[in-house]
């Protein structure tokens, strides 16, 4: 029975990111909750699709009705980690029409004329969204902290820019979910062979991604400062154990579950008495 | 055999509105070509939807490798014709992050500063990407003329610009798929009625839809001359008979894909050679 409790705790506790939290120690091919197999995870994520696709609904309907609240999802991760993937699979699973999805790529010129946040603010969902961030403004203090290119001070005031943007986010009834998909070096390996070796997948690869590779520990370093100087009670990180794909899936889409139960939008009251309208039709039609 | 024949041929020329067209003249329910039932039509949506997903695949490396091209789906039918299921259905197939969906409600007051075509070329898809545009410029021919709020000579200029701003976008390599979902007064009430007699549904509903519907026939001629002075070679249009949602959903799916596979988008040749890379990470890669 001591599997079965483990299973039912939540998912955002097991894989939240706490004060004592240390990246080295969580295993990126663990399934810490949930399935343990890819059939049982299929099965579930098809249940948690229709449940995320009705909850959408209802957050996009209250949005139109004037309700201020949205979700955004933020997936960081080194490359092959399956930040497209999990768009895919996961974002996949609600309408489309409810959706900001935004990537955010090696700053232009234009963008580094602004700070940092310029260019985020200008991608979050509207009311009623759920937007995807694929990358972040995380990428300002991880690629700096890596290729050391600003003082640590700065680093500090980037952190503390950040905690503040996403309290902010947090009252404006934005609910931040961000996860780092977790993966191995040795996974990484394998799925950059694979997009070489396959020649519909060559386009994912940029021979710039074996520099980045030579960096992974200092990435890991630069992870676990973010994550833990970061992960406030506003908006909590998230470390998705993502060498298998099929529990990733699962496990962002679980995320996702949890935090839209727990904004629990609502349908909007109408703003016309339904009977009215139905005697309108019913009686009043000149198409009839 | 006749029927056969029938079912091979292009979706795309079986809904076309050519030079003789007449809008009275479709059956909103009528199925003239693919499947005749809803299992048989979801059977050929599945298989569409995998075709479709490896195409917009390919359209977006082609776009991430420089390509230029992209693809417009347009929209257009009165309330409750589906246009919000289609993208549901349709755009659902594809993964959303090569998706730019659009929505057109009656223009801003900043909006209506701008020439009408303005607000449409700020939605416009970037080369990769699959938009969608529920509703569009065409509101802007079919108001005024069915509230006869501009005079003939304007209407006259604004099919015009839209044919100009059409072939333009062809030029520059992006395939305009226009559609009317097609539905009859019947069909329309009914699902009225649906709206209102459903908790979860009356977010859909206002009032004022039902001051649009006393103007069903106007807007047929609406859209007749619409269709006709605006169906060019560069972006025909295409009457989807719609009262039923699983054959509206079929055939805006295969209109999609038929234009997906005439445009035959290509995977970017890599910019480095693969054997080179695989070799690096083989033989020199440090984290091995």
């Amino acid at each position: 029975m001591a599997k079965k409790s483990t299973r039912a705790q939540s998912v955002s506790t097991a894989f939240r990111v706490g004060p004592e939290f240390d990246l080295a120690g969580v295993d990126p091919a663990a399934t810490p909750v949930g399935p343990s197999s890819k059939v049982e995870a299929a099965e579930d994520l098809a249940a948690v699709g229709e449940q995320l696709d009705a909850l959408q609904e209802t957050l996009y309907a209250e949005g139109l009705g004037g309700g201020r609240r949205s979700v955004l999802l933020v997936l960081q991760g080194i490359d092959t980690s399956g930040k497209g993937g999990t768009i895919r699979h996961v974002a996949g699973l609600v309408n489309p029409q409810g959706l900001r999805i935004a990537s955010f790529k090696k700053p232009t010129p234009a963008e580094r004329r602004h700070h940092f946040l310029w260019r985020i603010r200008r991608q979050l969902p509207e009311p009623g969204y759920i937007g995807v961030f694929d990358r972040s403004h995380y990428e300002d203090v991880l690629v700096p902290r890596v290729d050391e290119l600003v003082p640590a001070a700065e680093l500090d005031r980037r952190y503390e820019a950040i905690n503040d943007f996403e309290r902010e986010l947090a009252e404006a009834g934005t609910t931040v979910v961000k996860c780092l998909l977790h993966i191995s070096p040795q996974r990484q390996r394998e799925r950059l062979i694979a997009r070489l070796e396959n020649p519909v997948k060559r386009w994912k690869y940029d021979p710039q991604d074996l520099a980045v590779r030579a960096k992974f520990s200092r990435y890991q370093l630069a992870y676990q400062e973010a994550l833990t100087r970061c992960s406030t009670p506003a908006a909590p990180w998230h470390v998705v154990p993502s060498d298998r794909k099929w529990y990733r899936n699962w496990a962002v889409a679980r995320l996702l579950l949890e935090a839209l139960r727990d904004l629990g939008p609502v349908y909007p009251e109408p703003s016309y008495d339904p009977q009215v309208e139905l005697a309108r039709l019913r009686e009043d039609d000149p198409l009839r």
